[in-house]
């Protein structure tokens, strides 16, 4: 038997995944980017995404709202169809729950559900709830839309593309090392000075909100048409930007360079890794959750994706035989590394 | 806090989603029925369906296969499109799993899927596997057509309308029955003897096959289409005929009436009911994961839908105002009751 660490998260579902049948005339696109793409009415194409969130993997529920939780596991869903260029439309939702939940719970992760929807224009259509010997369980399927022609694939970059993301990144991740130093502490308290104790956040709010309530970036998608901008490739920044650039590369078969010093960061996520004795930059990397977008686009683009607020140029395509390297502030470079299974 | 248990399975869905917004122009119908409906390309409609399957409540390890898990889940979805009048044209599968399976594990419930995508011409397009702290849960969503004004709904069903339904009912639930005593009385031998022990399940193996490896109906869908009878109402027997039935009567507005002596039970079904010391009735009504479909179709249709293979007219549809009516092979009527959470 083989242990499925030997072929991580990615390998696994590359494994598994290859050589599918793929016979339906309205199948355009199948596994391996953040959507699928089907054929659909009137020159449209439509997306379809599916993700599944599982307690004590993706969340932990002593220190994530059950409406936070419900408004981030739709917005996970939103964020993979913009990252194709397309604009979520529906939303079908199963949720898997143990006997411990009260009616105002599910109608507490529920409304978060219903929030996000309504912030998107997204119809909930679908979906099954069910009994969970264990834990809760919650699928998000979510369908969208795009113009034929302008769904954007993670495979179109090319060598001297510039490579952009928007926000910034690390603070959820920043956000989740504070939770869960809380809980340790909290857990460790004789149970009366638990119940006294609250934790002070003051300063810190804008991390937790990154971790407990993202965003998914149809104004971004939005800035980049209204500016005649098509990027060549697109991802959402889920598993950690390292892993979305290393997706960038290997779908379109080029390396990468990226800066350090671009790296756009939060003044609370320097103030927050300083403070955990972490690197700042490592964080920004590797830490998940930030459902900013990665992109890439022509170098004649230049001047005008510099114009777009909230998006920063960070480094450029290569050809594959340049690798994908991370440029430090003093000029080094280093092989970047991707982590598989991490929060995902 | 309000017990879960006091709205049932049913209720608590109806509670959430009700007055859902609705906004897209391309949603047809939303929630409350075996799909979703929605516009797509050239006059057809699009069909949707999610289901998630826990381990411990929806199955379990200790007597099914992986690939038979697989191919069951993958099952359950396509019967939910052939119960719209559809046709299954690609699955998206959502796995989480915990650290005790193997590659070739998952290589298997994987493999049980591609086996029914397979035979039915459904390509595998996307999905997600990560990991699980306890047990198995797996989420498929299916997508399907139907040409515009084919899709049938729970709906449509008027009184006088005949009540049919496909194969035999209370198999897998027999089936069952038979899994859960062998796992009773294996787990209670001493290790040394259980592993010698080897249940003797002949003469059974249509129960197991049923439980274990059902079929999506496309067969009787296509055969309807054939001689021309288009069902006014529909819906797939995955709860149980009565709590389906009432599916039907709520949606559409009517009363049915039932017959004990036309439920379709297959022989071993009967012996194992017998040797339980169960009313095989109340295992053709109440029992699960038949994945047959029942409909309705215009009392014009009698003879044409009697011809069929494999279907069954087992009662008719009544003015709301006279129930929902199971009449006993002695004549007397009886109010049918759904089960809620029942295996599902």
């Amino acid at each position: 038997m083989t242990e499925i660490a030997k072929l991580g998260e990615f390998g696994l579902i590359k494994h598994l995944t290859k050589e599918l049948p793929q016979g339906q005339s309205t199948t355009l696109k199948g596994v391996g980017d953040d959507c699928a793409v089907l054929k659909s009415v009137d020159g449209k194409n439509l997306l379809l995404t599916s993700d599944m969130l599982m307690e004590g993997i993706h969340f932990d529920l002593q220190y994530t709202p059950l409406q936070h939780l419900g408004y981030k596991a739709a917005m996970a869903n939103l964020s993979d169809v913009y990252a194709m260029n397309g604009k979520p439309t529906q939303l079908l939702v199963n949720l898997a729950i143990s006997g411990r939940f009260a009616v105002e719970d599910v109608e507490a992760l529920y409304s978060g559900i219903r929030l996000a929807c309504k912030k998107h224009d997204v119809d909930i259509v679908g979906g099954d709830i069910s009994t969970s010997l264990t834990g809760l369980a919650i699928s998000i399927t979510c369908v969208g839309e795009a113009t034929e022609g302008e769904v954007v694939y993670r495979s179109g970059a090319k060598s001297t593309d510039l490579l952009c993301v928007s926000g910034n990144l690390g603070a959820a991740y920043m956000g989740l090392q504070l939770m869960e130093r809380e809980k340790h502490i909290f857990n460790s308290r004789p149970s009366t000075e638990a119940e006294a104790a609250q934790p002070d956040f003051s300063g810190r709010e804008y991390l937790l909100e990154r971790l407990l309530k993202p965003e998914a970036r149809r104004d971004v998608v939005e800035s980049l048409r209204a500016a005649g901008i098509r990027p060549t490739a697109m991802i959402d920044v889920s598993d950690g930007l390292s892993s979305e650039v290393m997706h960038i590369c290997e779908a379109s078969g080029v390396g990468a360079r990226i800066y350090e010093e671009r790296l756009p960061l939060d003044y609370q996520t320097a103030v927050a890794a300083e403070e955990f004795n972490m690197n700042v930059s490592t964080c920004a990397l590797n830490g998940g959750d930030d459902y900013e977008l990665l992109f890439t686009v022509p170098l004649t683009a230049h001047e005008a994706v510099s114009q777009i607020p909230d998006v920063r140029i960070i480094g450029h395509i290569t050809p594959a035989e340049q690798g994908r390297m991370l440029v430090s502030r003093d000029g080094q470079e280093f092989e970047l590394k991707a982590q598989g299974w991490n929060n995902q």
